[in-house]
């Protein structure tokens, strides 16, 4: 094997995949890059066994072969070797050496029999999404704020893709708090499917400005992110995620208006002394025009702020006040709706045109 | 007690003070900001009981008084508070209350004699020095990183501030290597005072751009920097100094001159390859014009890398290639000296012209 490749691009192909190489002692090979060298292409590839990430880059100068290398230690050698330099990369059977013009260095790493085969997309059955870039990027952050940590119910650890009236949408929910996105307008295929949210993070990471479309590929219990030269292969979560339009509120009589930057702060200020009381605050609404939000008073003392707007029903309402700061992160719009009906029905968010977003928060008791 | 000043400069004073009063379970007041009206200024001061920070803040209006409050909780909110907004904070015994135009919150404090008395300067016997921010700023970061955070050796676990030939030096040294730096060219008082690196390390992050000089006193067992209008009030540390110029090695007869920027470029390419050796590398000067760095060849492979100077003796020195990095990170010139004489005797690092900075570094053995 030998290719020359610039610093640049090869710096950036470890950098993308090098990520998911992470220290699993019990098969150390997981560690490595598997590097393979075919028809002027170097494929480098890593994987945790949960998901996969390979990076298709194209060389100038090449002569097949195949090895397994750390991949930390080469990202990190190729990275800080100067922009600009021709890098040569030549191997034996267990080393790669690496050439730049003053800089040379030998890296120990294993025969490519050694890793794990990797799992493959049933391109005949497989069903297959384009998604714009800016939206899939924009629509997974709204979403992904709201999946779970907890293991012990894998199926909100991860984004729920589902087509729903003829609309590709992503879900999640951590039991108490969802956000649903419209990502695709008009679809014709069907999905219902979990990707994990280690997954898509990993995809978020890998996303580099001058990538315009994501294709995402689904086949049996498998998904398929490709963006550019990269490809992350990922096992779905076998579990079967809530039915959760149902949850939607559609009867909240109770409304505001709100410039979201101002709720944003005063949300902010009340959280600060809501430390005690686990983030709970108060949203109250007060005819004729004061929306206000305050936390309980406590230890530290209290707080109180208001916003002015149109009021037609009062009511109150407890939150958690990380939740309703992280929705309205979420929210794009400069003005939201929030409604609700009564003290233990969940809260509706959404921006005060568009309809594509949906956040809703279920109220502590109070 | 009445004040009212605006979000800014309220803002920026409780910010600086409020870092050291942080979370001692033991004493609860120590979390808390004194808060002192008097004559149109008031006082914000926090302490850990090693050191006290001291704000004065001019204010438009006020009223006497003096309280006691959660810091980190009161400039939290004054930060989430908007720009521009006047904030006018007045108290009872036990609490104060702030109000902005829409926002209005009660803290809860504690009566001011429960704060502890603070440590106050000799100013008579006080010796005192002026410096330049910027050269003052940049002396410290050059010597701070050749400090020990071994609390069994606590005079190293400071920055020695000490009066040679008339010239004001910082040193600081952790056993391993040793940075100095002449701070001021012409004194004429003397000191021998070891400030502690806490002390600096927050007297380095209560700089704003706004202030040109800091006055440095001694008194006793104490140091007091005045920047602006903050005071940064400290205990020295009890204990003696090693007498390190003595160590500084004036028969290095190995010297290469060698751009900075290649250098630390080859250094870190070399640390990592040498985790296993406890960040051991190796440079060797070869005539007529060799400096090469490589690591020692072990389990990930082996690294070489060389620069182009010109060599008059031969020879060859193990260094912690962190510590080789950080005094590179230290030095200010593009070109650098660096010499030695043997395997077991210092290396000495000097800016190519300048001659106030100096860093010495123990070889490892090889």
């Amino acid at each position: 094997m030998r290719i020359e490749v610039t610093q640049e691009k090869l710096s950036k192909a470890l950098n993308i995949v090098s990520r998911v190489a992470t220290g699993r002692v019990a098969l150390p090979v997981l560690n490595n890059v598997l590097i393979k060298v075919n028809e002027k292409k170097v494929t480098f590839t890593t994987t945790n066994l949960d998901m996969a990430v390979v990076d298709y880059l194209p060389v100038s100068k090449s002569d097949e072969g195949v090895i397994t290398v750390p991949a930390r230690l080469l990202a990190d050698f190729v990275s800080n070797l100067p922009k600009g330099e021709v890098i040569e990369i030549s191997n034996d059977d267990t080393r790669i050496t690496i050439k730049a013009e003053k800089y040379s260095s030998i890296i120990n790493g294993t025969q490519a029999d050694d890793f794990p085969e990797l799992p493959e997309i049933n391109e005949k059955e497989a069903v297959i999404f384009e998604v714009g870039m800016d939206d899939f990027k924009n629509s997974v952050n709204q979403v992904i704020i709201a999946s779970s940590n907890d293991l012990t119910r894998p199926a909100l650890t991860g984004v729920y893709f589902n087509t729903i009236d003829k609309e590709l949408a992503i879900a999640a929910t951590d039991g108490y708090r969802l956000a649903e996105k419209v990502l695709v307008e008009k679809v014709e295929s069907e999905v219902s499917a979990i990707v994990p949210t280690a997954t898509l993070q990993e995809v978020m990471r890998s996303i580099s400005d001058d990538v315009e479309k994501i294709e995402i590929s689904f086949s049996e219990d498998l998904v398929r992110f490709r963006l550019g030269e990269v490809e992350i292969i990922s096992k779905l979560i076998d579990g079967s995620f809530p039915d959760y339009r149902k949850l939607f509120p559609n009867d909240n009589n109770i409304e505001a208006k709100l410039p979201k930057s101002e709720l944003s702060r005063v949300t902010k200020l009340a959280a600060l002394f809501a430390k005690e009381v686990g983030g709970s605050i108060i949203c109250e609404t007060r005819k004729p025009n004061i929306f206000s939000i305050r936390s309980v008073a406590n230890e530290f003392g209290e707080n109180n702020s208001e916003i002015e707007t149109s009021i037609e029903e009062e009511g109150r309402v407890n939150l958690n006040s990380r939740f309703l700061i992280d929705a309205l992160n979420a929210l794009e719009e400069d003005e939201i709706i929030f409604s609700f009906s009564d003290k233990i029905s969940p809260v509706l968010l959404k921006n005060a045109k568009s309809n594509k977003y949906t956040h809703i928060i279920m109220p502590l008791n109070s």
